[in-house]
C-alpha cells in the first residue's frame, strides 16, 4: 500500500510543484484546496484542472472568514505594485491574511489524520517570496511539534508531519525542477488579481517572471494565453 | 478603549464559565462557534444563546470537513457509554475529532489579528477531560509560540496568546467559580447526544455530574428541563 499525502493546493507554481515532487517520492496524493473567497476564482478552477491532470482525488473546502482583514480578501482594496525588491521584503504586506498558512495546515493536518496519511505538503517558500511569517523553515518546525503534541497519530510516536519541500529554493530552481517533472505550468495562476492575463505588477507577478527568467525559460501562460484556452 | 477577546464557545460548562471570566478581566468578548456537522444542533444553539445572554457579539462559522473520522462527526457510531473513570482516561476515545483545537483555535487566531483582539481565549481542561491531547498546557505552549513565530502580530512583537484559563481547574472549581459569576449554566448542553434530556452515560454528561455533585450544587438542566423550556 502507498503511503498517503494531503497536498495543498493553491493553483499557483510552488504548490503545482510540491505536487508532482511529493507524487514522484511514491505518495498517493489528496489534494485540499480552498475556497475562501479570494479575490478572483480563477486560481481555484487552475488548482482543479491541476489535480485532475495530476490524477489526484481533490477537495475544494468553502470557507468563510468572518472577516475581511487582507487586500486578498477585501475586493475593494487595492494590491501594493511594484512593490517587490529582491531579498528587500522585511516588511508584511497588505495581502497577508491573518494566520492563513496556520488555518489550511490545520485543516490539512486533520484530514491526513482522519484518512491515516503521513505527510501534509506545503509549498512554503522563503526565498522568492513576500515577507509572510507563515513562510519560514522555523514555523513550521514549531508546527509539527503541535501536531506530536496535539494528534492522536502525534502522541503515538507515529510518523506525521508537515514537509515544505521547497522552503529554501529560489523560484528559478522550483521551475527547473519542475519542467523536468513536466508540471502543467500552463494551468497555474499566480497573479493577486483575476484578470485574464496577469498584471505583471504585484509581487506575485514580479516573483513568478523573475523565476522564468532566471530558468531561461518562457512562461508557459504568456505563450500560450491561458485565460482564452 | 477595552481590550479585545476571542471566545470559543462550544455551548458546554467549560466554555461559558471561559467567556464570563474574560469578561470580568474587562475584555470586550466577540464569540466564534463553529457548526462542523457535529451529531446535534443543540450546543450551537446554546452557544448562541450564552452569547446573546452574555451580551457579546458572536459569529456561526460553518466548516463542512472533508472527513468524517470521530463518532462525533458519524451520526451513524457509537458515543461510548459508562467509560469515563476518574484518573483513568489515559486512552484516546472515539469522540476524538482530528486536529480539532488546533483548527479552531487557528481560525479564532485569525479573527483576533484581524480585529485586533489580544486574546483567544478557550475552555481547554485537562483535570476532567477525555483525554484529548489538544487539550493539555504543552500543547497551547506550542500554540502560542506558533503564532508568535508565524502571524503579523507576533511577529511584531505584540502580545497576542491563546490562554486556557480553566486548564487546570477541576470540574467542580470551575463550576464553583461560575456560579458566583452567575454563568447561565441553564442554557449550557454537554451531552454528545442530542436528545431531550442527557443520556448521562457518556464521558461529558458523567463528567458534569461529578462536578455538580461536588460542588455542592443542582445541575439546573436536570431541574428546569432545558430541552423543554
Amino acid at each position: 500500500m502507498s503511503k498517503k499525502a494531503i497536498v495543498l493546493l493553491s493553483g499557483g507554481v510552488d504548490s503545482a510543484t510540491t505536487l508532482y515532487l511529493a507524487k514522484k517520492r511514491g505518495f498517493e496524493c489528496h489534494c485540499l484546496i480552498f475556497d475562501y473567497n479570494q479575490r478572483h476564482k480563477k486560481e481555484l478552477e487552475c488548482a482543479r484542472r491541476i489535480a485532475e491532470t495530476a490524477k489526484c482525488e481533490y477537495e475544494i473546502m468553502k470557507i468563510n472568514f468572518p472577516w475581511n482583514a487582507s487586500s486578498l480578501l477585501n475586493k475593494d482594496a487595492q494590491i501594493p505594485k511594484g512593490r517587490f525588491r529582491e531579498g528587500m521584503n522585511k516588511d508584511i504586506p497588505s495581502t497577508y491574511v491573518p494566520a492563513r498558512n496556520t488555518i489550511f495546515v490545520s485543516l490539512a493536518a486533520g484530514w491526513a489524520e482522519a484518512i491515516g496519511a503521513d505527510r501534509v505538503f506545503i509549498g512554503a517558500n522563503a526565498v522568492d517570496y513576500s515577507g509572510y511569517p507563515d513562510c519560514r523553515p522555523g514555523y513550521l518546525d514549531t508546527f509539527n511539534r503541535l501536531l506530536k503534541e496535539g494528534t492522536k497519530r502525534g502522541v503515538s510516536g507515529e510518523s506525521f508531519k508537515v514537509e515544505a519541500p521547497l522552503i529554501d529554493k529560489s523560484k528559478s530552481e522550483i521551475i527547473t525542477m519542475g519542467m523536468r517533472m513536466k508540471v502543467p505550468y500552463e494551468l497555474t495562476w499566480s497573479c493577486y488579481e483575476g484578470g485574464e492575463y496577469p498584471c505583471m505588477k504585484c509581487d506575485s507577478c514580479m516573483i513568478r517572471a523573475k523565476g522564468f527568467r532566471r530558468a531561461g525559460a518562457d512562461d508557459p501562460i504568456l505563450k500560450v494565453g491561458y485565460a482564452t484556452a
